[in-house]
């Protein structure tokens, strides 16, 4: 069992940013307007750039430039050794009377509430996997024979594909419905699908996890599965919003495109793998048996409670999923091995997001999709309102947090708003 | 017509980079080692780090800093009025006798032979269209019933999906054959395929146009096809290397990913738009009539002749591809209307790729998987050698260039060689 480190600072108990968390992200202040390099720590953040000023981190082994930079890439790309170093000396400098304790108190900390978040890392390219098998089951009955809902390949590889990292925007952003081509009921026959120019009638959520990429790898380098945790900098929490009709329209022969890239978000804090060590889990027994580069051993999955909340404006919340990350059917140092298995190169700050997450029974659906069966069923929310699909004005609110024997490691919220379309 | 520009350079009369031309790269020597932008010029580079420190561009009313950045980004983020300013600088320093001509004569100029080219832009997020009506149906037809080979969607928009921007590479490049799971014929059934871990056995390239975008554009703004182009900095030849074997038992639902991320590669000149505005045509007659939003006019094609060689190891080339990128069903003004419809913002650095160019007839079809018919007609190289997909050592050589009246600009050589796999 994992002692507790005990603080001087005054950390809500039930706060997900406990010492143990410590995860990174790049805010900037009213008095201090440049983005910098910080970590969460209860209702704080400890400024990196202040600590590496005062002299607080000398004597770790890597370049502290690293941690003055207005992103996390330079120092995501040292990989975790330098992680495992910076996190000892933070939750020493937490816990202990040194002689730092009172700089930090008086310059160090700012509280969340009064700063601004800032997008954490440079994004390098973005894929989206589609490793859940209960969503992968959920989403192919509903539009295809149920009885072959998954495709022959998909117990064989993580399926996945390339999405759009320029749309990829931070909680707290609200964004407008997307206008696209949808098909037109009126016009089309069932042999002659006619599009009309609409704004989507079908906006949905997807519940997501995204790894973000710290060492890079090299064009022609397959990274082993059994290594390829090392190139994890870290997890955030991930909304791939989807307009269903707009991909539903465009997605043959080539994937899905301006169903997707209109816009997606990410919680503001990057949780590190080495916060999330104590949370393991068995993976899901895979059968039939994957080929040999892609098998792992031990505890591969990540005990992450997840939930997805709906809110209408001024009204209170609904909770409408609860899932566990814990479910995936392809664990992510699997999708690493594969991603890179024909010599594709990762970056620093490529972000490999999960794919839907769904657990397998109701009440545990990562989207709207599976959640109303493409509109079947209705929702109902906790003010009476229903739902189908998203309204304008909706905001969802996705939260996740690991927790064991009293330690508590979360992610924050994620949130964004939808606005009308424009 | 155009009037021709005398220049005081011996430009060879058949050279891609006339004095019409002036593609922008980024370039090193072995004298001076750092990467800056230059122009291609005849057999050499004009140096435009050095015309910059020389004042011999004072005047000019952008930021000529821009001009001494190791990359293209902060020029190409200017917009197409900076790069017309700058070409008629250009243009008036190398036809008169400025008192500046001597110092570029003695300093300003290297000969491509005796420089190394580098990526020319930072790399944003990569588009792959499918924009070729030819291609798309010769592919539809290998794969589903010939009288339904477009999918009811092609005609209505132009079908385009997100590829892998961190393994596009510079012409010159060679790469390894890709690993990746293919399906075992001698395990499988039609009912239950059952892969294996393989070198690719059908490795094929395809011949596309790739757009790179200048302007950027903001987050929920829509580019009207109109105003389309004001976006588009330059052109350049792009080879989207695909393995088909693993591309077919990967791709289903979500598209293309391992079949194409293991490498790509881009020419090493961005030819402009303003240099291509004298070969512009009409665009194919699209029909049915396409939505209010993708509607183009005038000429917003270009005639563009593009051939592919393979060329064996210690073996001449055999052109197997002779076709024109003017033959395009959707033309690059479509393209970013659509990309831009939903609010999907572009970046400085984006490369949009139009698909496969195919002609209407034999012997104009961008990839071997077209000119094979997927291997069943095998194709002749004049070393008399045969090929269904590539074999280990093949080069494959890519030209592009628009003439008219004596007026010539081209694209130089793409070219990449295959590794055995490793």
């Amino acid at each position: 069992m994992m002692q507790t480190i005990p603080t001087w600072l005054d950390i809500p108990a039930d706060s997900d940013f406990s010492i143990h968390n410590l995860p990174f992200g790049v805010f900037s202040t009213q008095n201090t307007p440049f983005p910098r390099i910080g970590v969460a720590i209860g209702d704080y953040i400890l400024d990196l750039h202040f600590l590496v000023s005062e002299g607080a981190l000398d004597g770790l082994s890597f370049e502290l430039e690293t941690l003055q930079e207005p992103v996390l890439n330079s120092f995501m790309a040292l990989g975790n050794e330098a992680v495992r170093e910076l996190r000892g000396r933070l939750q020493f400098l937490l816990s202990q009377a040194t002689t730092e304790r009172e700089a930090i108190e008086e310059e160090g900390l700012t509280l969340q509430v009064d700063a601004t978040m800032h997008f954490p890392f440079l994004i390098g390219d973005y894929t989206d996997f589609y490793s859940s098998l209960e969503h992968a089951q959920n989403a192919g009955k509903l539009f295809r024979d149920p009885a072959k809902a998954l495709f022959p390949n998909w117990r064989h590889l993580p399926v996945g594909y390339h999405g759009r990292a320029s749309s990829i925007q931070l909680s707290g952003m609200d964004f407008y419905r997307p206008y696209g081509q949808i098909i037109d009921k009126e016009l089309s026959t069932p042999d002659n699908p006619i599009p009309k120019f609409s704004p989507t009638q079908a906006l949905d959520f997807e519940l997501e996890m995204a790894t973000i990429i710290g060492k890079p790898s090299e064009l022609g380098e397959r990274i082993s599965a059994k290594k390829a945790e090392e190139h994890i900098f870290g997890f955030v929490l991930f909304n791939d919003w989807s307009a269903r009709d707009i991909q539903r329209w465009e997605y043959q022969p080539l994937g899905p495109f301006l169903g997707k890239n209109f816009f997606s978000a990410i919680s503001p804090w990057v949780v590190t793998l080495e916060a999330l060590q104590y949370f393991r889990v068995e993976s899901p027994v895979q059968d039939p048996e994957v080929l040999d580069y892609l098998k792992t051993s031990g505890e591969r999955n990540f005990d992450i409670h997840l939930s997805v909340e709906i809110k209408p404006e001024d009204a209170q919340p609904t909770v409408v999923t609860q899932t566990n990350f814990k479910h995936m059917y392809w664990n992510v140092a699997q999708q690493i091995a594969h991603h890179t298995v024909n010599g594709c190169n990762l970056n620093t700050g490529d972000l490999l997001a999960s794919g839907t997450i769904s657990g397998p029974e109701l009440g545990s659906y990562g989207c709207l999709l599976e959640i109303t069966e493409n509109g079947k069923k209705a929702l109902t929310l906790t003010n009476g309102d229903s739902r189908i699909f998203l309204q304008d004005y909706d905001s969802v609110v996705m939260k996740g947090w690991a927790e064991k024997n009293g330690i508590r490691v979360g992610f924050g919220n994620l949130h964004n708003k939808v606005l009308p379309a424009k």
